[in-house]
């Protein structure tokens, strides 16, 4: 009988799952709709039935030891959700690791999105046998999940990890946490597509790029144009990298990992933003760190890291035998 | 028998001693000339002798389970002292755990001087029964220890806890690490004495500051002037908690820490610099941490700081039975 963990990450759109076994595979990988307008309740029945739908469909005999969830506000401390603008109709407080325990009986953890990648990477990617790693997703916005000392930081209140809230500029670029100037809102796939914006401003268009609408302009297309040499797109690259090697020399500061991880949607341009973030990092670096601090790419290939994190979080607080944080 | 440990804390004029019991007790207190223009070897003899003498001072009977070194560039993973500055003469590259422990026959364990005042706030200070907390030491620089999940960060080379680089400014203060703009260019005892010139320039002079030369102020003589209301020294405290505030905002979004500790000359000041610090990290916290993480002063009274952190290192790695990282 094999052993596995649940691995779900619940987004505002799609909610994903699979069962991840000790070596890192995903088994059963699938997609339901979030429908995160509807009351949590029927969405821990739809949750409970592709489950047990799932169990069925796959042929090995497998034994589910716990349940790991990633999700927006998360937090590992407590078992709930905390003020999710994308899950908004469930509450403002949502006891979803009581809930899901209540539905599936098996001991569930919960922590946000950015720290279940962070595990996955630890025990499955590039982040394997580090002990001092911060992993950080470009997305929408830009999320981390920091290991020190071989374990994820959560801090006093589960909600450590925010580094796409550190101020770059004051009075800089509107965030949607309230504030002004804050990370992701340059370094992020919405933080490089303003910043696209902001160079078709300097240089009155003179790009591949100008005949784009805001709304229809995504990483992928910044990517290709850099990649055809692009001005415009070159320069938002390297702004991009500059900001966040900047950062993250300080961030080295703090806790001198061995390495940055870069996931997510603008970490697939790869070199376009790795060599950036690397040589304004090592500028930025005081003497003691130069030289020592790794930028790499996420090394979870054929497996959905979200699925895989999250199992990756069950995996471990299991083997710690860890008691669930579950509040009502 | 009563156990205690020997905590010694070398810096590059004195080196102080002392034996900490479990309760943070410290007996023997004592201090020698470092002389660190002289030989390693001439240094380790003085040490022993008078770790000999305290033995004998002291009526109790006592057992010494452990030693605990804090000093400057102590690198906890490899018990060695890496370019130190104050401490040239000793070598780039100092054995120190090893030479100690061939000395006086006991475990030794070494880290920098903040990352025991850390240890020391943990154990027997402000920081008792916090799991995630940060120690910002102010004296002639910056040095910080950083505590999560109750252990201390020391990253993945020994060096994590570098605070007093981070960046303020591109571009700003010469700092002695080499960089420019650095934290604790502004932050510090010398940090805010900068900020008293730079305000008599901005003021021309109009303060009891304006009588006395660079090298001879002080941050408890401004300390006094802002007691007494004198709006130069008031508006460097303000301007000072005013950038340690925006800084430590950006330090919560990594960490999310219980609270941070300050110590060290300028925290004598008490709320001349924490009321400005707090009230400007508030102001640069996102939503989610805001009214969370306090601003404390040293919970250390009746002992030496330095000695009880450097105690309370070895008292942790003794109790956790961790092998002396010993590097010939």
């Amino acid at each position: 009988m094999k052993e596995v963990t649940l691995g779900i990450d619940i987004g505002g759109t799609n909610t994903k799952l699979g069962f991840v076994d000790e070596k890192g595979k995903v088994h059963g990988e699938s997609s339901i709709p979030t429908f995160a307008d509807q009351s949590i309740d029927i969405f821990l029945e739809r949750l409970t039935s592709q489950v047990d739908l799932l169990k069925k469909e796959i042929k090995e005999s497998m034994t589910i030891v716990a349940i790991g969830i990633g999700a927006p506000n998360a937090n590992f401390h407590n078992g709930k959700i905390e003020k999710a603008p994308n899950l908004k109709a469930w509450g403002d407080d949502v006891p979803l690791a009581y809930f899901v325990n209540k539905a599936l009986h098996l001991p569930v953890y919960i922590t946000n999105d950015a720290n279940a990648a962070a595990l996955g990477e630890l025990q499955f990617g590039a982040a394997k046998g580090l002990d001092d790693v911060i992993v950080i997703t470009l997305g929408t916005g830009l999320g981390s999940g920091i290991i020190v000392n071989g374990e994820l930081a959560t801090g006093h209140d589960g909600f450590a990890g925010e580094l796409g809230h550190v101020s770059v500029k004051f009075d800089g670029r509107i965030c949607g946490c309230g504030k002004k100037g804050c990370l992701e809102t340059y370094v992020s796939a919405t933080g490089i597509k303003r910043t696209v914006f902001k160079m078709l401003c300097e240089h009155n268009g003179n790009s591949v790029l100008s005949n784009v609408a805001y709304d229809d302009l995504d990483a992928a297309m910044i990517s290709e144009a850099a990649n055809n040499r692009d001005a415009v797109a070159l320069e938002a690259f390297d702004y991009t990298g500059m900001i966040l090697g900047i950062k993250l020399a300080d961030t080295v500061a703090h806790l001198s990992p061995a390495a940055f991880i870069l996931t997510g949607g603008l970490a697939n341009a790869g070199h376009l933003i790795t060599e950036p973030t690397k040589k304004y990092m090592e500028q930025n670096l005081m003497p003691i760190f130069k030289g020592k601090v790794k930028i790499l790419t996420s090394g979870i290939k054929d497996a959905n890291p979200a699925i895989l994190g999250s199992g990756a979080l069950a995996w471990q607080e299991y083997k710690k035998n860890t008691p669930p944080k579950v509040e009502k």
